[in-house]
C-alpha cells in the first residue's frame, strides 16, 4: 500500500530518484539545497546535537519577493490601485486630486515615485472603515483573479514553486510556519490559507488600529497602521504573535534583515533570497543591499533565483 | 492493540463507562456537559447542518478565574509582589514609597484597593527592561513553586480539572485552542505549554511596548502596556491574532463580555463559569454581575462551579 502510493507519487510528481520521491525537487542539486536538508536534518534528528524540539520548530517567511514577485510594484499597492479605479464613480473629486489622480491616469511615472504616506493614504481611502472579512474577499479575489500587468498570469501563479516545496517540506518536519510580512495582514490573510496552506493566525504582517463596530460582531478597518512590520518591528512582532525565535527564516530584502540577524543569533538557519534571474523572473539588488552584504559576510545561504530554482513559478515560466 | 490503549486509559483514568473512556469525567452529568457534548459533535460531524471546517474550529479561554483561581489576588499581581520583596533590597526607597510600602508590609487594606494604575506601576518597576525571556522562567517558577496563600497549594494545584479536560476534548475534536487573557502576555507564556498544552503563539494577553536590544538577540520589556487585553480589546486582539471569530469561547468576567457577545453573534458556544462553591474555592459574582446576567438573558451555557464540577482542581480538592 505504501509502496503503491509512493509509485504514485512519482509518476505525478515526476520527481523521483530511484523510486524515492524527491524532495524539494525544484531546486537545483547544490549547497543551498544541500545546506537546506542538512540543518533540518540536524534539528530534527533525535540524538543530534543540534536536535530542536518540536515546540521550538518556528519557520517564519517574509512575503513579497520572497513567496511571490514583487514587481513592477507591490501586488497590495496594485489592488489598492484597482480599487481607487472601481471605488472613482463614488469620488469624482479623485480626477483632481493627488494621488488619486496619478492612479486613474495610469502615471507610471508619477506612481514609481509615490512615498509609503501617499500609498497609506490611497489605502486609507478606499479600504478605512470596510470590515475585515470584505477586505479579505477582495484580496482573495485579487490575487486568485487578477492578471499582473506584463506577464497576464493571476498573481496566485506568480507563487515562487521552490518556495511553496520549501514551506511544505518544513511541515512535513513539524516547523509551526509564519508568514512575516511588511504587506497589510488582512491583505494576505485573505488568500494564505488557499495560496500558502498557513492559516491566518499564522500571518504577522502591519496592521490596523481597527474597531469594533457597534453590531457587536464585525471589525472594521482603521484608517491608520498601528505597525508597520518592517525592520525591528518584525522582531518585535514575532515576539509579540509567536513568543520566540524562529530557527529558520527566509527573507529577500533589507527589511528583513532584523529578523534574519534575530534568527541567526539564535543559532537559525538564514536564507536569502537573491532575484539575479532577468530572463525568468527580475534581476535587481534594489533594496537589498544591505541584506545581501551582510548574508556574504555572514556566511548566510543565499539562493538565487538563476542558479538555485529548476523552476521559479507555479505556472509554467 | 487499540483495546489495550482503552484498557490502560480505563485503570489509569478510573473514568471509564462500558469499557469506553468516559470524556469530561470531572464534569457532572447534566445539562452543562450535555450542551458542550452537544455543540461539538454538531460542528465536528460531517453532514452535520452546523458542521464546522478545521481550519474555522477556534475556541478560546479567558485564563484568571476560567483557567485558574484568581482568588484572593491575581495570581500575577500575587507574583508582583513577590518580586518587590525579592528586588527590595536594592531598592530602599521603596520602604517609605507607596504602593512599594505597602507591598513591603503585607499592608492588605492598601493592596485590596490597589487601582490598576499603581498595579501597573509595580510591574513596571520589577519587570520594566526584563528581558522576556527572564521574565517567563520567572513566571513560570512562580507558578510551579510558589504557595498560594491560605490553601498552601502551588499555583498551578490551582488550575481547574475540569477545564483541562475541557482544552484536551476540543483539541482532540480539531480545535485550535487559545488563551485570550487581560493577563500579561509574557506571564502566561511562562507556563502556558507545561501547564495548559497551549504554546506561546496561541497565548493572547495584555502587551507591553517591548524594545529590540542592541545585540540583535534580545527583546527587553517596555515600561508600558501598548494593548490591555479586556473588554472590547479581546475582540479586536483575537482579530489581530488569530484572524477569525471563535466558534466556543469561555470566561467567566465581565472583562469577557465582548468576547463572548463577538463568539455568539457568530453562532459559536459560550459557557461562563459561575464562582458559586464557596466550600471548595470561592462565592463571589462581583465583577460578573453584568455577564451573569447576559448570559441568562441570551441562555448561553453556565457551568456553576458548584452543581457541574465534580472535582474543581488538579490537585485532590
Amino acid at each position: 500500500m505504501r509502496l503503491v502510493g509512493v509509485l504514485i507519487a512519482c509518476v505525478l510528481l515526476s520527481a523521483c530518484v530511484d523510486g524515492k520521491p524527491q524532495v524539494l525537487s525544484s531546486w537545483v542539486e547544490g549547497a543551498t539545497k544541500a545546506a537546506i536538508i542538512d540543518f533540518v536534518a540536524e534539528v530534527t534528528t533525535e540524538g543530534s546535537p543540534y536536535f530542536v524540539p518540536v515546540v521550538d520548530r518556528i519557520a517564519v517567511f517574509d512575503h513579497d519577493g520572497t513567496l511571490w514577485a514583487e514587481r513592477p510594484e507591490y501586488f497590495q499597492f496594485l489592488m489598492i490601485y484597482e480599487q481607487v479605479r472601481a471605488q472613482a464613480v463614488d469620488h469624482p473629486e479623485w480626477r483632481e486630486e493627488q494621488p488619486f489622480k496619478a492612479v486613474l491616469e495610469n502615471d507610471t511615472a508619477y506612481l514609481d515615485g509615490l512615498d509609503y504616506a501617499a500609498a497609506r493614504q490611497l489605502s486609507a481611502a478606499v479600504s478605512g472603515g470596510m470590515k475585515t472579512t470584505d477586505y479579505m474577499a477582495l484580496s482573495h479575489d485579487f490575487a486568485t483573479r487578477s492578471l499582473h500587468p506584463g506577464s497576464n498570469a493571476r498573481y496566485a501563479d506568480l507563487r515562487y514553486l521552490p518556495m511553496l516545496e520549501l514551506l511544505e517540506y518544513l511541515e512535513g518536519h513539524s516547523f509551526r510556519v509564519f508568514i512575516v510580512s511588511g504587506g497589510d495582514m488582512g491583505f494576505i490573510r485573505g488568500f494564505s490559507e488557499p495560496l500558502y496552506g498557513v492559516s491566518r493566525d499564522r500571518v504577522v504582517g502591519s496592521s490596523r488600529s481597527n474597531m469594533f463596530a457597534d453590531d457587536s460582531s464585525t471589525i472594521l478597518r482603521g484608517e491608520k497602521y498601528a505597525s508597520m512590520n518592517v525592520g525591528a518591528n518584525k522582531v518585535l512582532n514575532i515576539d509579540l504573535h509567536i513568543g520566540r525565535p524562529p530557527v529558520f527564516a527566509v527573507g529577500n530584502s533589507d527589511g528583513d534583515l532584523a529578523m534574519l540577524t534575530y534568527t541567526a543569533s539564535h543559532d537559525g538557519f538564514v536564507l536569502l533570497l537573491s532575484h539575479d534571474d532577468g530572463e525568468r523572473e527580475y534581476d535587481y539588488i534594489s533594496g537589498a543591499e544591505v541584506a545581501l552584504q551582510t548574508a556574504h559576510e555572514k556566511g548566510w545561504a543565499i539562493a538565487s533565483m538563476r542558479d538555485d530554482f529548476e523552476r521559479i513559478f507555479v505556472r509554467t515560466d
